[in-house]
């Protein structure tokens, strides 16, 4: 069977257009893939006659609603049932499609990621995932999402999960686990990181480094970021927020004068590889992990390229069964747990 | 009097030299400073003989030891009783200076600030709180200490004495509280920040202008960023550790031609004014409030303009007595609760 993937055309900055433009590109990349697009079928069909494409791996499905950033997410998912985000989840839910990209309200994708496809078998919570650009390749930030003050179990099943995604979706052979922490020794760090840090150093299914101070994530020091999602939100957004603020710092102090105006015409193509590396919009996209399938929240401001990456990246992670690869290790953990229970008392009885 | 300042001269990267040149220019700054210099007399008196300054002034105290990063912080301020920092923080607590500047070991001069030199009274914590470059103004940033897991009471505090020490010693008329948060809204956050927002409302003695997400902070959207010292010290380093990565790549892409490498001549003088302002070294450096004197970290890497503005933020800091503000305002503080304690309890017994 192919792999059958909604795109949630509306909510993006951009709108329709580079959803129309990706999808298209999707399905030439990949023979297997058919695509779901939800949103407004007269826009859509208008854009999509443009095009040759396989019309027979392309379905529209027409919705009336529309879930904006100024709706309260869990609102929104509750009420704007025509909406094309949550005519796209329902897709999951009933069977009909395997994964969901999305540029709309973070908040809503969660909550409806987490209300409507629901949580798979043996996960505890379900963490957003984005990849960080480093100056090496990118890392997997896991969590951004709106697992507040999460305990120290769910952060080991982050790390868990987080570990399969990079194997197998961004093809990372045993990629590293680091955990955010204000120093690099051990007994450094607040209640929760001490607390985590020696459950991260008895899980066998991960390759655990120790802690990873802040300073150095640009530096690409591990593959996995653990953080819990406060800490994981505030370095994704300062990572974009003090980025913008650098480039157009640089971008300015260039236009300064005369002399300068010309030198940055020179260094202009040089350095557009380097910037557009660190702009906001990251390839692929961030995952919601741990769900019955993937949901991959894009950037409100993606363009073709990004709805294209985020194809791919459903594609992998759907090919590689990750969802059940995440699934099946958590409840063999459970099965592992209830046996040694079952011998500890068996134990205590003797 | 006077104002008396220690300047510990071991610990820093650039060592005694830089300290030496920073000290001769606070005493041509301020001809009512003296200073104290702790650390190798022989180096001292040698650099120092290089100088014409007021000999009247400046004192030198000879020290046998040295604590360095690889030393255990708790342990080296109990046991290297003839170091450079606790000889110096000790002349603090014997009433012989006001303040101490040093390059040395965070972890050494937190621990020696709170052990030696005490805190004032009424203050729970003593915050570490270093200014952060913005597009705008530098920005408060407290705390970034030692204080992980502080209560909300806590915080409220550390908002106040960032507040009196922006206002008196950055001369910022009724400088901007925030909070660090994941979302504008007030129902957004951890269970810490749910718990300190309506108390920071409550807070009549700070301009509280409610949340702020990472991403704005480096657009210098409030005076004092509030936050718990684990989340601080990561929005600290990843300041640090990104803005060098991305002038790093920045630089590195302009060496990548020889077209690009002329552009880079052109808009170096530019360029350069903008990279030093997001350097790493603040200038001034990062105050630990909350103490019976001031105690002012310095990035180790500090020069001789680091040093001299330390001074003259010392020099402000003694000059308009901002420990006893603290102080003053927390005991006036905690006798207007206990009043209203007692108020409540005759009302009861009525």
């Amino acid at each position: 069977m192919g792999v059958r993937i909604v795109i949630d055309t509306l909510g993006g900055d951009n709108g329709a257009p580079v959803c129309v433009e990706g999808a298209v590109e999707g399905l030439k990349n990949h023979p297997d893939v058919s695509l779901i697009l939800t949103g407004k079928k007269k826009e859509l069909d208008s854009l999509l006659s443009k095009y040759e494409y396989d019309k027979n791996r392309l379905t529209v499905i027409d919705c009336t609603e529309e879930i904006t950033c100024h709706d309260a997410p869990v609102d929104a998912i509750k009420h704007k049932k025509d909406s094309s985000l949550v005519v796209g989840l329902n897709q999951i839910k009933e069977g009909k499609a395997e994964a969901l990209i999305s540029a709309g309200s973070s908040g809503a994708v969660l909550a409806g990621g987490t209300f409507i496809v629901g949580k798979a078998k043996g996960v505890k919570r379900t963490p957003l995932a984005p990849l960080l650009p480093t100056a090496g390749n990118p890392s997997l930030l896991i969590d951004c999402g709106a697992n507040m003050d999460a305990k120290p179990e769910v952060l080991v099943q982050f790390a868990q999960m987080g570990s399969i995604y990079m194997r197998n979706v961004m093809r990372v052979k045993n990629p590293t686990v680091a955990i955010v922490n204000v120093g690099a020794e051990e007994e450094k760090g607040n209640a929760l990181v001490k607390a985590t840090f020696p459950l991260l150093k008895e899980c066998k299914s991960i390759n655990f480094i120790g802690s990873i101070e802040s300073r150095e994530i640009p530096e690409g020091k591990a593959d996995v970021i653990l953080t819990e999602a406060f800490t994981g939100n505030v370095i994704l957004k300062l990572y974009e927020g003090l980025s913008k603020m650098l480039l157009e710092e640089i971008k300015g102090a260039m236009k300064a004068t005369l002399k300068s105006k010309l030198g940055a015409l020179m260094v202009k193509k040089s350095m557009k590889k380097t910037l557009s590396r660190f702009n906001a919009s990251n390839k692929g996209g961030a995952p919601l992990l741990g769900l019955k399938g993937l949901v991959v929240k894009i950037h409100g401001n993606s363009k073709k390229d990004e709805v294209s990456s985020a194809i791919d990246q459903c594609y992998r992670f759907v090919r590689k069964d990750v969802s059940g690869k995440i699934s099946r290790g958590f409840e063999q953990q459970a099965e592992e747990k209830k046996a040694e229970e079952k011998k500890a008392e068996v134990k205590t009885e003797e």
